[in-house]
């Protein structure tokens, strides 16, 4: 792969005088003081060699890419029986909705939108305390990405817990429902504080990487789950990991993947390798507008896709 | 690939007992009538090789499966532009769903739901008497099994006719929001012949080929769309091609698929080779029961997957 | 009531100027055609007499107040029966949304929004032939208003027949789900037929009469219907006769009425008499601008209010 | 009215043997524990005359009734500039759907469902701690019945709160759209104790006499509002007062009401006096059974009935 770091400067190139596009997420003020500007890449691969392009080392908040961290550590504290608790089906509709939660009775339409993200983090805290579940967290994202300086960034999430009234509905909404079994206010200060974790393009592309590579991480040789969870975990990031531009991210970029407000995007080439890309002006449906470009430039000249060579 | 064929036998002997599960679709009349012990399976490779288990030479009603082949021709015939016609998002609703439709002013969500396809329908139809627009379907079709004895059942074209109101509202809909350019009727005929199509479990498999060889057809050596384009029908099979237990297939199965309610699920392993399954039961989201389950157990055992190996 | 006249009169003086406000109906082009500045007003008391002001005597397209009439049809006809195929609520939605009828499993909200309507007609039209189904309409109509000059114009009503789609959509949408009996085009038929209903405010105010004195026609000393049923049918009109403006009609105005896209609007002033007004230009929620302006200060001047003295 | 206390007794027996019917609600624990045998009925006319009938001196929890005296109160501080933040029309769903809000940007329908009354409480609140808008509210309702026995029942305040996470999740979803501009906490604390008012029929047929006497109050001499203002709620009771099951009230009873799930009923008949029932089992809309039947009865018996005689 000695010309994928070509092609990473390639991207980085093409794109960087429009830097900037986009529109900074700015519900969470915090999140809206970030320099739009920024704009990195770093892809992981499954032999170990790492790439990366521009701002690829500056941590940023992961926002809504903790949901898959948060996933797999629900899944491996419950198995399959999270999903008696929270769907495997698109959204088709906002990301933080609640007019499908009250048709479905109070069960999330799957885990990577905020009310699923929040039954998983319901699911993740059995038998801890708040502070344990967010130790937790933290120590599993450092034991993917190998790399024990990543942090939670406590100002975002002070930013977020004071300005999450949609979230503190979708908490109760299901409370209402029973399917929420911890009091709302210590489930909603764990959310807040897994979508203020930061990281850098290369740290979460590490972290990411075991999904690309049969579950393992070949940085470390650490198991992180079975190829076969490692697969499902990938068919629900590219089935769900856009809110409601998921479709749309299979068609041009063929690659399971999960964004956040943030602006970043982690993908999984199955195989091959795991990409972040970060840049913080959104698009239309919340996702980073030059991250999903960038994305799809790597995809066309990589041929990398789920979808055929 | 000597041992799919074991494989493939292996999965017909387990699951043949439970021929005769899920519900057979009875609002179509003609359907009700089809013997629920039916049981096909048949996967053509990219090698030219093909295998066949159980009831795999019988023709059944393809349905909702003809719904890739006549996406196929509209993005031939019109490109790209289809997509302001209709949107490529999975729907997070039922197949034959009126509400989004007005949610979303008469765009319906995606190709396989069946407003999306009746607005296909009618880009298929440019140029065309409602006869004539069959008659190129049922070319295409033959084109590409390479078989010309594949027909359309007149008395399932006329049985849908005849109970098709649903449609009817959906065309009548999009119609009043402009998003039909063809008289109503004359679109729902060429629908409700569409859906007719009489395909046997080896028909369809080398039909839906050329999406897991780069678009082109092994058998019979015709470039069909370009690899990228085949990339992309199957990234839309995948996340919509199952109505709303599509990101369950994803999970389960991971595969591109389409289903239909006469039972049929056409199944692309990209690179590999094109899978057809039929059973006539249906499960509670309208796709085959056993379909579905022996989809599973194939993907299990081949390791095939599109999320990983 | 001798200063009754010089209310309507200043009324209408008072809002000549604004003549021409709103949007007129375009969607049926014939409506289209209207002169937006025309403005009648008349009242039929129950005492038998009248009082108009403006183009009183102009005949329009009465439009949806013929729900009213095939209402009272259907009532007389099928008894309290007919709420099994549509409720007695307000729809809480635009007058022609599918939504809410794919909700309720085909069952229409109340009989004054579209899809109501539609299946009013229906169970008028049992036993008849769509033409004698119209005619039964008409004749009905006359002898409410005591007036054979009456006519139904086929010029709207083929106007409606061919931009009707989403009328078309409702009513096999109703049909798919059982609630419709007779062919879907017959219903159609006769329902825009009796959208295009020409009458004058005072045709129509003496038509409504009998709703306001107990049933009976002081006019024709015809008994209509039960005092018991234009009570219940005057309380349709105030939940249920202003689409989603039913609830602001009630708050400004207070009495039951009944408005139509071509402008017009029926009022009932209980034990007082009958109010029709008509102004082509709408407000936002479809109903006729100036005709609600001007139910309002005639309300507001008489103290004629359902809610109090 | 010589005869009222006869048509009283006659309904309040006629009907005693079903005491017992419907569903006591039991989502507050504190309601669950009410006898579902209590049946009481009290009137309180114009002319400063009252009527009672079985237990119409025990006080129950109004519940949602206590919505109408919190309009008047908002009404009293803001006027007709409330109507910015809550709307007038019916809903057409649940009484504590969370659909509508998000379909139409945190602006509830109407004062009636408790998303609107959570909406009413903070203008209520405007410059008041929490505490004492309770206050206001306990004064003016004592006010109103000229009783400054009435009491909130604070172990059923106690009950709401803990249970509420459906109206936590209502007032934290209108915040996040900016219509609510006080601690959703504080709000919701004075919206459970509003909720939480014990009153008897006597005592709440009083308090809403005011309503069917042009704003005064017979009994007190004073004034409570204007002669307008009480046509107005009036016109919103009858409208929006029994959530989705308003327009079958309107059809059955045809006066203004609102419901309780605390099985209590407030009507109006204008000009005639105020009616209260109660009998806490529930029907399907959540309305109180045998009370609506009560007040068909009595409507059907006295004539009273704001559409006609």
């Amino acid at each position: 792969m000695s010309d994928l770091q070509t092609i990473l400067d390639g991207i980085h190139e093409e794109l960087s005088p429009r830097r900037g596009e986009g529109k900074v997420a700015t519900y969470i003020p915090e999140l809206a003081k970030v320099d739009p500007r920024k704009f990195g890449m770093a892809i992981a691969a499954v032999d170990g060699s790492t790439y990366r392009a521009g701002d690829a080392e500056e941590p940023f908040s992961i926002q809504s890419i903790s949901k898959v961290f948060m996933l797999t550590l629900a899944l491996g504290k419950a198995g399959e029986g999270i999903w008696t608790r929270v769907g495997r089906e698109p959204s088709g509709s906002a990301f933080n909705s609640i007019v499908q939660l009250e048709h479905e009775a109070g069960i999330p339409r799957n885990p990577f939108i905020n009310a699923g993200a929040i039954a998983v983090t319901d699911i993740v805290m059995a038998g801890h305390a708040p502070r344990e579940a967010i130790g937790e967290l933290l120590r599993f994202v450092r034991y993917l990405a190998d790399d024990d300086t990543i942090t939670i960034d406590d100002k975002v999430a002070k930013s977020e817990s004071q300005t999450g009234y949609r979230n503190a509905a979708l908490a109760n909404f299901m409370r209402a429902y029973g399917n929420l079994t911890h009091p709302v206010e210590h489930v909603l200060g764990v959310y807040f504080h897994q979508c203020a974790l930061a990281m850098s393009c290369v740290q979460l592309a590490k972290a990411g990487l075991f999904l690309a590579a049969r579950g393992g991480n070949p940085l470390t040789g650490h198991n992180v789950v079975s190829a076969r969870r490692a697969k499902r975990i990938n068919a629900l990031m590219l089935t769900c990991g856009h809110y409601d531009g998921s479709g749309d991210f299979a068609y041009r970029v063929g690659l399971p993947g999960k964004s956040g407000v943030g602006g970043g995007i982690l993908a999984v080439a199955p195989g091959i390798g795991s990409i972040a890309v970060w840049s913080p002006g959104l698009n239309k449906v919340g996702n980073s507008q030059l991250g999903s470009i960038a994305l799809e430039m790597l995809a066309a000249r990589t041929g990398w896709s789920v979808f055929g060579a």
